[in-house]
């Protein structure tokens, strides 16, 4: 098994290397830099999910990739002036500062699209089917955000959080060839995980849950989402010590 | 095999009772908006491929969707004020002016997932890939108009119109299971279809083509692509009698 940090390299060298599509053009360079500086945890948690399965992770890669092209996307629009109008990002210029608003727009089009053809180089279409589907509910907890619509905030971040981080779990279900059955203990990890995720940067952020609950009970409820992934990686026979690894590594940093 | 006009009358209806991702919410409507009102040309060629190939043209509902899909995200992107700021769409107000920019990105996003959860509902990946490798090369063209890039205007046709168009034949030849080796003079044809209806819609807007040439060499130009157009379908052994009206209907509207 390897250790998160070996797969972040793995994660980390397959997207320097990654080819882009020809007719994009000079837009890959926008592409590129949107693309550099992640924490690649959505990547690391596919691989980590791939391996535990029984795959090898490079088998992964692309399903990782295409799931770290669309956090990338997510983020590209999201600093948009439409959206969020956040100039920056990963301690940059955000890439409409960088690149000006046409071309991130666009670059944030071209990085969902090409996700979809990483999706798609997969002998099935249940890796892509599953990332549209996330992709989805990503986009409508993103709409429920600028809505102002947050009577439950725990529902815009299960869909705009929470979706893709269980598909990064869901995506290497398929690539590792476990049957649908025996996904649900996987699939229960991967909701869990995307909850603890999203606790974890509001007591962070000092925004979200730890604004609304106070950082002392947000951490409480970190502790109860992490408590239940471990419960679900339990019943699951396998190898899971680099995930319950990933959810104790998300618990530290909130203490 | 059915006239065009009844082929638009399969898409709208389908377009239509379309059930959109629930996740979405009220983003729904802006979706909606974005999608009513256009010609389905892109719909009515796969459709018309289908049905010449061999298949019910029902089977490629699915496929005549996201292709129309693709093209409203397109529109309602390119109609944002960081791209050509157009305020008027199909003699309506465009998305960003009836729903806001953020709403109107979020469409546009949202439009492209859907439209591969649409393809993706056929048993092989090849569909969804032509569909992303299309939308591709449409960004990529849309790059270079952008960036004002036009030394080739051809080029930048050839991927911000054309690709979409020979998708639209492509999609069509995979649900009919048309193997890759006869998929040949199909794809011809959908390669100069494109050119047509872009140097047809150059004539009647006065730009592009139209501009760059003259009018009467525009029309010179739409001629010879129709007449290849003609030759790629008298290679095919098929009923292709639709296909060479649709190619009809295009030459008669710039005359």
């Amino acid at each position: 098994m390897q250790a998160p940090d070996a797969l972040f390299g793995l994660a980390e060298a397959y997207l320097d290397d990654l080819e882009l599509t020809r007719d994009l053009g000079a837009q890959q360079q926008s592409m590129r830099y949107a693309l550099e500086g992640g924490k690649r945890i959505r990547a690391v948690i596919c691989l980590a999910t791939a391996e535990a399965a029984g795959c090898e992770p490079e088998a992964a890669l692309p399903a990782a990739a295409a799931l770290e092209l669309v956090h990338a996307f997510s983020l590209v629009h999201d600093d948009l002036p439409a959206l969020d109008d956040d100039d920056e990002r990963r301690g940059r210029p955000s890439a409409h500062v960088a690149f000006g608003e046409g071309v991130a727009l666009l670059a944030g089009d071209a990085l969902l699209a090409e996700a979809f053809r990483l999706a798609l180089t997969y002998p099935t279409t249940a890796p892509a089917r599953e990332l549209a589907e996330a992709t989805l509910g990503m986009i409508g907890g993103q709409y429920l955000d600028i809505v102002g619509d947050h009577e439950d905030l725990a529902d815009v971040h299960r869909l705009k959080t929470g979706r893709l981080f269980a598909a990064s779990v869901g995506l290497a279900l398929w690539v590792a060839d476990v049957p649908g059955p025996s996904q649900l203990p996987w699939r229960a990890f991967g909701e869990e995980l995307g909850l603890l995720f999203q606790i974890v940067d509001d007591v962070l952020d000092g925004d979200g849950y730890a604004e609304r609950l106070g950082p002392d009970a947000a951490r409480d409820l970190a502790r109860d989402a992490a408590e239940r992934a471990h419960s679900a990686l339990e019943e699951i026979p396998a190898d899971t010590s680099v995930l319950r690894a990933i959810v104790e590594d998300l618990v530290v940093r909130t203490a």
